[in-house]
Formats: structure tokens, sequence, C-alpha cells
């Protein structure tokens, strides 16, 4: 494609990758003031928006145009994932530097539709303005069985802790990137983590259609950030047991464990079971590993196991774009 | 308020502003992965998200934080109203610098929430980090009744145009709003559409009830700019009887002339109605005007009649962010 030099071109040039850009329940997609959604009859709708901007999510100089256009629909895909709901459909706000070629577009739009295609969600509409930094803000919109969704707020005193994955693997996979790509594999899976991170809709959906999970998030900042968030929602404690946590391969035990905890960026999911149901589990789903790394507690807080058995209180590291990284 | 140190502080503190943010089809809120919504039974939602940013749509050492807070919502859900729709609840993406006090952010969220309460329309969820500069992402969720919608593309020859309003009075406001806020009474009424737009709910769901306009959309970037797309989406061309326009008070003719064509922001509605229907139009709908500007015609292409009664093509000189403006 060439350079865009109006709003109605760029956005031709953005529909013209999605098209048809119809089914699932959108009735009218791109072109019109607004898009028309309907979900299937007894299910309700999944809203969730979330920003991707250049500078704090990625970098235009380093990350690949493709993975910002995978990453941005993948991450908002994964909240749709933590309610056991299915992505339908997502509008795309994109703000563009006058400096950007057609090229970085060219080449974002295939890693988008790409993610699109792999999570069966199409383009129904959003906003193009310019700006002096990469802005990307996209909004998922999917659908849940009513009645079936899984809030964080469910869980039990007794429940046990499971993650979906490995925990660290995309913050490993973001030092191994920050060392050079030219040194690492572009098969490797931690980068892979790092730059096309797979929602795990496929397990949400398949925990809320048999109500296994009694409370569900994404693992979005780190473990250490995200579980005292459930905790509270529940109004319950946990209990983590570090020996238990899903290590990422390839980086020594002493910062595997320390990325386990407080690493982010992995999009697995947490979620919390009924002793009664842990039966139905197995410790995979499809080729996905089920973890049990702890259990909930009547007593409030986070902790983890120390080295002498003692629970001692876990220290809240994880992602906060307000706050330091406090590692 | 105070400071905020970390994004849980800073959303609890937007969601202190919109508690208790239920009802109207919205079944979970703020504070779980994503919100659950629903319209009333026979209606279909309708999507739309827009931009606000800082440097583009508005400046933060000059314009109020209420009126930023008021315009990123009202201008969305005028997409809402230009499908006849309802607005029921958005979503809130912001990012602030670290120099944001929590005085600005305190003002935002309450012409956010003075904007929100005029609309009926209820916060359901978003994200919030760190940036350079203030962004905004506003994504509103709307019902209508199924089949009751009104795209731009439904118009046909001999359909005559209407537009709500004046046009051209918020351009015309930004112009004294440049001049100097302290010059400008508060109660003017361009400034006060600069600032704080409505978006046209009543009329548009009045018009999709009643199937009396064949087309419609919202005049965000000008009548030269929007009366092309309603037109092409359509299949059909229009003639405008500049007499005939809506101009904005206090500005002087060849001025007026000039923004009503070609002036942004005015969130008024441009729809058309064929001759069958035009009994059922008055000159007002409510308090708000109604005014025949012009028809769709058969040849393709806007046109314009010129100061000696013959047509000539309108020149497109609207709002368009990749495109220095044209005036």
């Amino acid at each position: 494609m060439t350079q865009f030099h109006d709003e109605d071109t760029l956005v031709k040039e953005i529909a013209r990758h999605f098209l048809p850009g119809r089914g699932q329940g959108l009735r009218l997609g791109i072109g019109d003031d607004a898009a028309l959604w309907k979900p299937k009859p007894g299910f309700a709708s999944i809203l969730t928006s979330d920003w991707f901007l250049e500078g704090s999510h990625f970098l235009r100089e380093k990350h690949p145009p493709e993975s910002v256009g995978w990453k941005c629909l993948a991450r908002a895909a994964s909240d749709i994932a933590a309610m056991g709901g299915t992505p339908r459909c997502f509008l795309l706000n994109l703000a563009l530097p006058a400096a950007i070629s057609g090229k970085w577009l060219e080449e974002f739009l295939a890693g988008l539709r790409r993610a699109a295609k792999s999570l069966d969600c199409v383009l129904a509409g959003g906003d193009t303005t310019r700006s002096q930094r990469i802005l990307i803000s996209v909004t998922v919109i999917g659908e849940i069985r009513e009645g079936q969704e899984v809030r964080r707020s469910g869980a039990s005193p007794g429940d046990l802790v499971y993650v979906s994955g490995t925990l660290g693997e995309a913050e490993h996979g973001l030092q191994l990137f920050r060392k050079g790509r030219g040194k690492v594999s572009p098969k490797n899976l931690a980068l892979r983590k790092h730059l096309y991170p797979e929602p795990r809709v496929a397990l949400g959906r398949w925990l809320a259609e048999r109500k296994l999970a009694t409370a569900m998030m994404d693992v979005s900042d780190g473990l250490s950030s995200d579980l005292p968030r459930l905790c509270a929602a529940s109004g319950v404690g946990a209990l983590l047991d570090p020996a238990k946590l899903p290590l990422p391969d390839g980086a020594d035990r002493e910062s595997a464990r320390h990325l386990a905890l407080h690493g982010g960026d992995d999009y697995e999911l947490l979620f919390t079971v009924a002793p009664r149901n842990l039966a139905s589990l197995s410790a995979k789903f499809r080729k996905l590993r089920l973890t049990q790394v702890g259990k909930l507690t009547r007593e409030l807080g986070v902790r983890i196991l120390g080295i002498d058995g003692k629970p001692e209180p876990l220290r809240v590291a994880g992602w906060d774009p307000f706050r330091l990284r406090n590692k």
C-alpha cells in the first residue's frame, strides 16, 4: 500500500484487511456511525477495553509491527476469556504519527488480522486520528450464556488456586528481547509468548460451561498483583506454595521463581476450584498445563510458604503503570 | 482527593464518582475483568468508540477539565444518536501524565459524571495507564429496537436533506475560545456548544421510531465532509441551498456561511426524509430547530447553488486529522 493522506483512505485500508467483517452476531460493521451487534439467544454481551501504547506497552523501533497488531487484540480478548466468554468482534481506535510508513501499517494490520482470525473475532469499527506516538485502544465484545460468567468474587476459603500454562514466561521473553532480537531464535517459546501471547479462550469457556471455577481472572500484571485482587473481590486470603509454581524454562531457579511471582503479560488464567470439583480437573486441558499453586484461606491477605515452611506475606511487585517497578 | 499512587487507587477513585453504576441492562460494572451487558428483549446493541486526545481534540492548559470530561462522552454518544439508538453504558480508557493533579482528575470526573447523568449512560469499565499526554478513548454501548436503526445507506434521490440545530456554532465557539476565555461570557451559546455539546439522542430516537429518516449520521467533521459520506453510502448526490443553512449567531454573514459548511464538532444530526413523510415533520422537534438544507439527486457528487443560482461542486473542507485544514 502507499501512504495514506486522509482519514477516509486510512479507514478503507483498514477495512480492506478485514472484509467481509460480518457474522458471529455482528449485524453492521465498519462504515456507518456505529456497529450493530447481537449475541445468540440466551447469551449476554461481555465488554472490555484496553490500552496498548507506544512507549508503555511496546517500542516502535524494537517491536515487530505484526506483534503490536497481534498483541493489542490478544490481551484485550484475554479479559473475555477470563469471564469464561468467547470474543466475537472488536473496535480498533488507532492514532498514528505522520512519520509512520504504509509498511508499518501493513504489517501491523497483518498481525491484527492473524489474531482476529485465530480468535474468530471480527473488526466492527473504531476511530482513527493523528498523534505524536502510536496509540491503540481496543474494545472487544464477547458473549457468554446468561448466568455462566465466572467473576472474581465467587471464591470461598478452602478452594484450590490454579493457574494455566507457565508463569513469568512472557517476562522472561521480554528480558531476552531486551538483550537483542538477533541473539534469540524467533522460535524461542518465551520470546514468542512476549510477542504473540495466546488468550486462553477455550480453557475459560470449558471451566465456565462446566461450572468448575468458583472465581477467575487473567494474570496480566503478575501473580503477586493479580491474586490479591481476586482474593479481595471474594473476601478471602490465599496461601501459595512456591515449590508448585509452574516456572518458565531457560531461566535459573531463583530468577524463574521471581518471574513466576511478579512477571506480567502472561495472559494465563488464574482460577479457583472447590474441593468437590477437583476430580473433574486433570493436570492438562488439551495441551495446556493446569497447576494447583495454593489454596484460599479464611485469613485475609496473600501469603507464601517460606524456606522454613512458615507462611510469610507475599510482596506485591507485579506491573503497575502508576508506580516504579519494585523488584 | 489526593494524588493517586497506583492503578487500583485510581480505578477506585473513578468508580467512586459513578457508583452504583448498574441498571439499564448493565449486569456487571467496574471491578471485574470485563463488564456484562444485555439490552432489553427485542433490542440490539450499538457499539462505537472515539478518541479524545490532548493536543488534537483539547488543550490541557486551556480547556476546563469539566469540558474534557463532558465532551469525551457526549461526542461518542452522538454516534449512538446518529443510528437512532439510546446510549446505555460506556467504557473509559484514560491515560494520565504523572504531572496531572488530583484536582484536574476531580474536575474531569465531575464533567464526565454530569454527561453520564444527562445521557442516563452508566460507567461499565475501562482501562487506566500512564502516558506523556492525556489520552482518552471512550466506547459507548447503546441499544435500539431490532430493525429500527437508521443507516447512512438508506437514502434515495428526491429525499430532502435536513439538519438539526445550527451548523458551525461549535466552530464559532472555538474561535471565541481561542480569542481568550476571559473575554467571552461562559453563557455564550457558541462557546457552550464548543465546550459542552449535546448529542441529539431524543431527536434520533424519535426519527427512528417513526421511520421518518431514510438515512442519518451526525455532523462531527463539518457538513462539507459528512454529507458526501452519507451520499456515498446511499449511492446518491446532493444539491445544497446555501440560503437555507441554519447559520450560527454572532458571526458575520460570510464567515457564518463558511462555518456552517465546514465547521466541525457540532454533533447535530444530518438526515434525509422521503417526500411522502414531509407532513410528519415540523420546523422544530421540541425546542430544536429542524432545517431542510437541500435535496438528494441521482447525479453523484455534492453541489451547492452559486450566487448566479447555478449548482457548483462543494469543496470538502471539514475536519480531517490526516490533512492540513484547507480553509
